[in-house]
Order: structure tokens, then C-alpha cells, then sequence
């Protein structure tokens, strides 16, 4: 069993990362069941080594809990209420996973590292559901992607931190440029649109949306998009390349 | 002398607050000087209660060490490199302070509690400088306005700290709306453009800027400024309702 108090973590402190993904013109965010008895579904979280950048510790814990190491993390949030700690959950880990503490002095330990009030960093990320590797070290964890209008009872407030997550990723959308992370090196308009939308969750005339776009002055027109019916075939465009973050 | 070991706070974090000004067309920035021998000058920080909001704890720091309470503070950055701490600070301190210790056991409780590494939230806070009252609590720590173009020396990271908070509050800069707080309720394009090029350390062209900052669709045109001038006299705006944050 996972004993934090004797690993050299800062203690009272968390990290939680929410990875959107997008396929399939749907957003969706990356979830584990825990390796435990009972049903905890969760984000990637962890703790800070004493001597390891918050930054580094954030992209361990999505590759030790998630399997993916190619990813751009950025903080968005600190969730930081005085009524912010694990106890429910960490009470009811023990009550279904009882034959997994080796001793008692174990599990008081373990409970006392969880039973305080902990302050957690937010990172999220956005990739390319079909450029991510399924996951290799963790193949009892059941990670598997969740559509985000359809998101699993999590553990904790891991739902509370989807959603600001997304709001976060809503505001930043336009001035990070993050959104263009997840198209291929050339896209259409017509492609941008639509992840827009997902994201946003609202449509947008045609018009106006190209307009709002290349008004960002980040994209560069490229040649038509081949498609054999050459009087209708798109624009190609790609990102600048002093802009790519 | 102050000895956070005994104050129920958090260990290993802290909370760092960056305080912009505007005033006379000039971007500044709000420093103390520590209550302490030695010219130690510091942003308004300070630690976290066990049972207080994260949140609720940056208003009281900025109340307690800077004396403004009408405010609004955002979150920015965690900084949160391993090889942060106070120890250089501290044994400064504690060089030019003996005298302010009681007993060796508060020095070396205080000692310890510092000898530590601390990752430190930081807020930030754009003020009208001639709208925010003298510090009444704190006149022994000499607060005082600082041209951002010219600070001083400032206590451990905290001139890295005001350099990161100026680029999270010019990325923000449109999306929050957050730079209109500054002005009065009805202003004219040109303080908003003196305002933008304060922050942003740079000139726009009037016409180019005048349809950027219409193009955000945040700002209801009023009636013209009286000038007694009829013909040159400038429009006046004010935000929206719907878009005050």
C-alpha cells in the first residue's frame, strides 16, 4: 500500500492534472481507477517530492498514473479552501482495502498523512487523443477517456476541478493558442471551427468565425487542400511559426 | 519578533502579492519595507492559516502589510522550483536582528520554520493609486509606490515574481478586462490607450488601437466629452453592464 508519510513529500500540498483530449469532433478528459478495492475514479494526482520542482512533479504523476510523457502541462488553478482535504474518500479506501495495510501503525500513518486539509495545484493539458500512446505501466488502472458532457462520479472534487479546468481553457482558448496544439501541422478552417465548437460548446457562423480567426494574425494561408473538385477545395492554413508556444 | 512556528500556519507555503498602480500615465508597483534593521523590501506576503481559504488569506496579508482592502486579487502563478527557500533571507535577518529575539529557542523554532523549502502562490491586483487610502497600520514599514521600470532590490525572488505577474497581466490584459478598473466610469479612447501602453510598455497607432479595443465588444459609446471645443471634443465609454468583472 501506497504510504505518502514515509516517501518525503511536502505534506498538505497536491498536484491534480485534468488532460482534455479531442476526437472525433468531441472533448474529453483522460480518467483512472485507482488500483484499489471499490470504485475510484480519479485524475491524475500525486504529491511534491522535497526536492523536485512543482512543474517536474506534475509531469511524473501524469506519466506514472497516466502513461503519457508527450504532453505540454500548464498550471491554471490553485484550489484552496480550508474544507479542502480527503477525508471521506481516504475513510472509505480503507474500509473496502483493509487486507492491503501491512500493519496498523501503517494504516494510522497513512490516515494521518491524508487526514489535513490539502491545497492543490491544477494542471491542465491538451493533446491528440489519436497521437497518445495507450498507457503501458498502468494497465490495471483502467485509464480510459470520458466525454466531458458525460464525465463518472470522480473522487474527492476532481469533477469541480474539470470544471474549471474547462473554464480556464474557454478563457485562454484564443490568446494561447493552445487549440491549434491538437490539429495537424496543416488544417483547414472548416477543422478549426469545429474544435472551437467542442470546446466552446456553441456554434459559430462560418463567416464570422473565419473572420475572428485570422484576425489573431497567427495563421498563414497555404495552397488549396487537394480533394479532386478544385473550384470548391479549401484553404490549407498553418500556424505561424514565431507563434507556436 | 514574529515566529511563524507558533501560528498554526501551513508549513512550506507561502503566499506573494503583486500590487499594480496607475497613476500619472505610469505603471508602478507597491513594495514594503519589513519592520526589521536591515533595508529588507518585500511585496505584501506572508503564510496560510490551517483553517482559512487560500484566497481569504491573500486579502488578509495585502490588509495587514499593505493596508488597502478594497481590492480584487487574482491568482496568477505557483512558484514552485525546488531550490526556493528563505535560508539567504533568514540568516540576513537574523544577523542584523539578534536583539529582537527572545530566547535562543525562538530563534531556532523561527530558524527552522524558514530553513525550509517554500512554494509560494502568487496574486495579483491592478489599483487606481489615487483612489487607494493611505496604509494606516503599517507606518513604520514605509510602503511606497515603485516605477515598474525602476524597482528596487526586493527580498529573495520577489523582483522575479513582480516580472512574471506584469506577463500574466499583459496576457491578460484583453481577456479579463481587468486594465479598465483603472479608469473612472466614463473615459475617453485616449486614456484607454495611454492605459494599454503603460502596461504593455509599448505605442499603438490610434486608429489601429481605437478598432482593437472596439473589436472586444465590451465598451458602450456615450456622449461627447465636454471640451467647449464642439468639433475636436472626444467620445466618452463605459463597459458594458453585462461585462464587469
Amino acid at each position: 500500500m501506497f504510504n505518502p508519510s514515509q516517501q518525503g513529500y511536502i505534506p498538505q500540498i497536491s498536484i491534480d492534472c485534468v488532460i482534455f483530449g479531442y476526437q472525433n469532433k468531441q472533448l474529453q478528459v483522460l480518467v483512472s481507477k485507482l488500483n484499489l478495492e471499490g470504485n475510484f475514479m480519479s485524475l491524475a494526482g500525486g504529491f511534491i517530492h522535497q526536492n523536485e520542482d512543482v512543474d517536474t512533479a506534475a509531469y511524473r504523476i501524469v506519466q506514472q498514473r497516466m502513461g503519457i510523457s508527450e504532453i505540454y502541462l500548464d498550471q491554471f488553478y490553485v484550489f484552496g479552501k480550508a474544507s479542502r482535504n480527503n477525508i471521506g474518500f481516504i475513510e472509505k479506501v480503507m474500509e473496502l482495502n483493509t487486507s492491503t495495510f501491512q500493519s496498523k501503525s501503517e494504516t494510522i500513518q497513512t490516515y494521518d498523512w491524508f487526514n489535513n486539509r490539502f491545497i492543490s495545484i491544477g494542471y491542465y493539458a491538451l493533446v491528440d487523443i489519436s497521437s497518445v500512446l495507450p498507457p503501458k505501466d498502468n494497465a490495471n488502472q483502467q485509464t480510459g477517456w470520458y466525454n466531458i458532457k458525460n464525465m463518472p462520479e470522480l473522487i474527492m472534487d476532481h469533477n469541480d476541478i474539470v470544471s474549471k479546468a474547462l473554464e480556464s481553457l474557454r478563457q485562454n482558448l484564443d490568446q494561447k493558442l493552445i487549440a491549434f496544439n491538437l490539429l495537424p501541422e496543416t488544417f483547414t478552417m472548416k477543422e478549426v471551427q469545429e474544435l472551437y465548437e467542442a470546446i466552446l460548446d456553441r456554434p459559430f457562423a462560418r463567416n464570422n468565425f473565419q473572420k475572428k480567426i485570422l484576425d489573431l494574425g497567427v495563421l498563414q494561408r497555404l495552397e488549396k487542400k487537394f480533394t479532386g473538385a478544385a473550384n470548391k477545395a479549401p484553404y490549407l492554413y498553418r500556424l505561424k511559426k514565431d507563434n507556436t508556444n
